[in-house]
């Protein structure tokens, strides 16, 4: 087939409020499903599944639908939309978490229209790795499932996670949580340990430092674009998850999925994202964006050759 | 000329005392102008201007005389030799200092041999800046000065440290110390002001991960090498600006400084100086080695064109 592969993706819808010393956004339009699908959307279908509550407008919903994201798996719950308040310093490091509201998505269940069970690319976003589970084995033979996931899930339900590895073929996170899971300082350590839980490629998310991308054929480093300027870092994993997944959905299309193309889109579309709050950067981009961006990351690594004497 | 050109390097020799958790080094050879000469004298002749004291022995300078660094500017002085000992973590960061005893390098005054002003690459290494501004006062017409600094330095010379910048072309320093140097956190933005106060070409070296250049070009990252084996960080930094300007002083002999394939060069003999304590594994390297682990780093960050539709 020619046509780019159509994405699956389970996560979180959220409203997120986020102060960072370059502003502030209220209750805009966040969680990890939304961030890779708007970024996922400029390379191929993308279907959401999640959940939100009775108070998520249309009007909340507009950057999706205007990115053309199927919203059949989005269920509207009884209750209030998860919300979660952060605050970044000076280093736009790791936020301080001011509050979390899980509302409706702490029973947040899946629900997979029955017409998107043979989807050929899964990314199970960063969610209990009890649902997680759940929906790769709901699936009809995807051809690529990925999976994401936090400090929180690595503590507390190891064994489920490890369950989840066992079924993936791609699992990303940070190099902290690759430290966490595996307790191997070094991260081509931990990254060999990963692999040998499951995933045959781990993507190591460095932020203002890049990615590391581990896979058969060896390690591959990106770095992330120096911008002059970044509002708020939030969504820039999921905006990289959308990047690299949605590449990889186009190569499925072609023949032979590759992962080091798919780390630089990733990496455009976290650099895209990082530029604005919430998706206002993101959902106004064009192809000729991402392509000049896409070409920028080429002159920011490119090197000669070896001079020998 | 087709001859690479020579390189005069000013900074402390010193006999390093590190223990990591992966081993230990006691009264080792150390020293910003050893690690810097070990590592460029592998591309091009090394001229080294620094002091020790009568209990430094020929033994401790053997690596140096092996690799044929021209010593002749290296002054035995009455006293003791300078001497550092630090203890690194788990995460191979920032190093504690244990101690640090100056000894004959307190009163150090470089002594530049007639036969070496015309030196036409020069080296800073990390000393007191009014030091600096004195070797570059008196070489005559060198055609690259680059220097490196640190915190303390930046804190305590400011005026003396700008000046030093305004007289050279390549600047040198980790991210921390640009942040410092110029009261910007956005690394884009400090480089720029660095950029401003003199050097042509910023380097920004990041550890672990990497380096970053700006020169009139635009930005250039390199990754670190994610290797699994980092026994002792110390002497990256002064490996990288070996390999870095050893590489421009071959390309002088030719024609046009290619600060990209300068900086793979850098990181190339920074990722050796990790790999064991003191100059173990420099000091031992062949052309092979270097040439390898040059195209390690092509095939780690080379990445497939975009794909259009």
């Amino acid at each position: 087939m020619r046509e780019p592969a159509p994405i699956l993706v389970v996560g979180s819808v959220a409203l997120d409020t986020v102060r960072t010393p370059f502003g502030e956004a209220v209750e805009a339009l966040g969680g990890s499903a939304t961030h890779f699908s708007a970024a996922a959307s400029f390379l191929t279908p993308v279907r959401l599944v999640g959940v939100v509550g009775q108070d998520f407008t249309d009007e909340h919903l507009r950057p999706l639908v205007e990115r053309g994201v199927d919203l059949e798996g989005l269920v509207r719950a009884p209750g209030r939309t998860f919300r979660w308040s952060g605050e970044y310093g000076e280093d736009l490091n790791n936020p301080t978490t001011l509050d979390t509201q899980l509302n409706v998505f702490a029973s947040f269940d899946p629900v997979l229209p029955a017409a998107w069970l043979d989807t050929p690319v899964v990314f199970l976003a960063n969610i209990d790795p009890v649902l997680q589970e759940r929906v790769v084995d709901r699936m009809r033979s995807p051809r690529l499932v990925a999976a994401d996931t936090m400090n929180y899930w690595i503590g507390s339900k190891p064994a489920e996670l490890r369950r989840v590895l066992a079924k993936v073929g791609i699992f990303l996170c940070n190099d902290a949580e690759a430290r966490q899971l595996t307790g191997r300082r070094n991260l081509v350590d931990a990254a060999e340990e990963i692999r040998r839980l499951g995933p045959d490629v781990v993507v190591l998310k460095r932020g203002e430092h890049g990615v590391l991308v581990f896979d058969p054929e060896g390690p591959f480093a990106v770095p992330a674009y120096p911008l002059q300027r970044i509002l708020d870092p939030t969504g820039a994993g999921d905006a990289f998850a959308g990047g690299f997944l949605g590449s990889l959905a186009v190569d499925l299309g072609r023949g032979k999925p590759d992962y080091r193309r798919a780390a630089v889109m990733g990496s455009v579309m976290a650099s895209f994202q990082v530029e604005s709050f919430s998706l206002e950067r993101v959902r106004s981009l064009t192809p000729a964006d991402i392509e000049a961006r896409y070409l920028a990351f080429e002159r920011l690594t490119r090197f000669p050759a070896y001079a020998r004497e």
